[in-house]
């Protein structure tokens, strides 16, 4: 706990939120309309979504009824990701489909709202939806806690040079 | 009750089948590998999917992973519809994700079972999963089952011309 107080942007927190989704809470180092440039801006979302891998952009439609495709290069090859966005409300809402290409037609929605904690910082939480309850299951015991925490290390190192004098 | 004996093929049976999903029956008049051609045949799709309008197969890829994407041309314009293979086992199982370009971002799955009747006939039965049940009652609000209806019927005079002498 001391620990959090001390450091409370360093991991997310991960609930089940439902029978068939997860919430997710984070908090940044930086005010509101940086961390949603950092999730809406091609140029930097390629320095963090991949866990500090490359990241190929393939397709990146921020808006509503837009594409996204992202190609990361991992240690063991590539892999893909896409989705479509479902709603783009700057700065405080961003809600888009993703589907992993080794898991093709399992998509889940991710629901991210940014909320502004009026002292420079930045909650980021994200209900994230899926069609079933093993499904949901099946990306907790994935890895995703600690994919997620890696790529969300790599968005602090992002918003951190942002914000240097 | 009687007519439905009479003619159990001209019109599906859709019942509520979970909290988020829904369950369509339908038989056609077709051996099981002439109804999985006209379901997996972009030539064959082409002129039954869009309820008889013309249809654009923009992207048709019958494989785990492939995409799709059909333009249906309709009085009042053109409507996009897309997704993704999920499983591809002929001739019996083809599940696939459905996504309207009107509401993008909200993704069916539908999984759909071929059943050789025995008898020259062939039962579709179709479990429709969205992911949440406001979007499954939307659905059934949206006028699904009568343009279900309308590619089925379009569905049945193409396999009729198929298995024409």
């Amino acid at each position: 706990m001391t620990a959090r107080l001390k450091d409370p942007t360093t991991r997310a927190t991960i609930t089940v939120a439902g029978d068939h989704s997860v919430r997710i809470e984070r908090i940044f180092n930086a005010p509101r309309a940086q961390v949603w440039k950092a999730f809406t801006d091609p140029a930097l979302v390629a320095q963090w979504w991949g866990r500090g891998h490359t990241l190929d952009i393939e397709r990146m439609e921020v808006r509503r009824g837009g594409h996204w495709r992202f190609v990361e290069h991992t240690p063991g090859g590539r892999e893909g990701f896409e989705g479509r966005y479902r709603e783009v409300t700057p700065p405080e809402r961003l809600v888009s489909t993703f589907e992993w290409d080794g898991m093709p037609g399992y998509v889940a929605v991710n629901d991210a709202t940014f909320v502004d904690l009026g002292d420079g910082r930045t909650r980021v939480v994200t209900v994230c939806l899926f069609h079933t309850t093993a499904e949901r299951d099946g990306m907790l015991k994935s890895g995703m806690e600690g994919g997620l925490n890696e790529s969300y290390a790599a968005l602090d190192r992002v918003l951190a040079a942002a914000t240097a004098p």
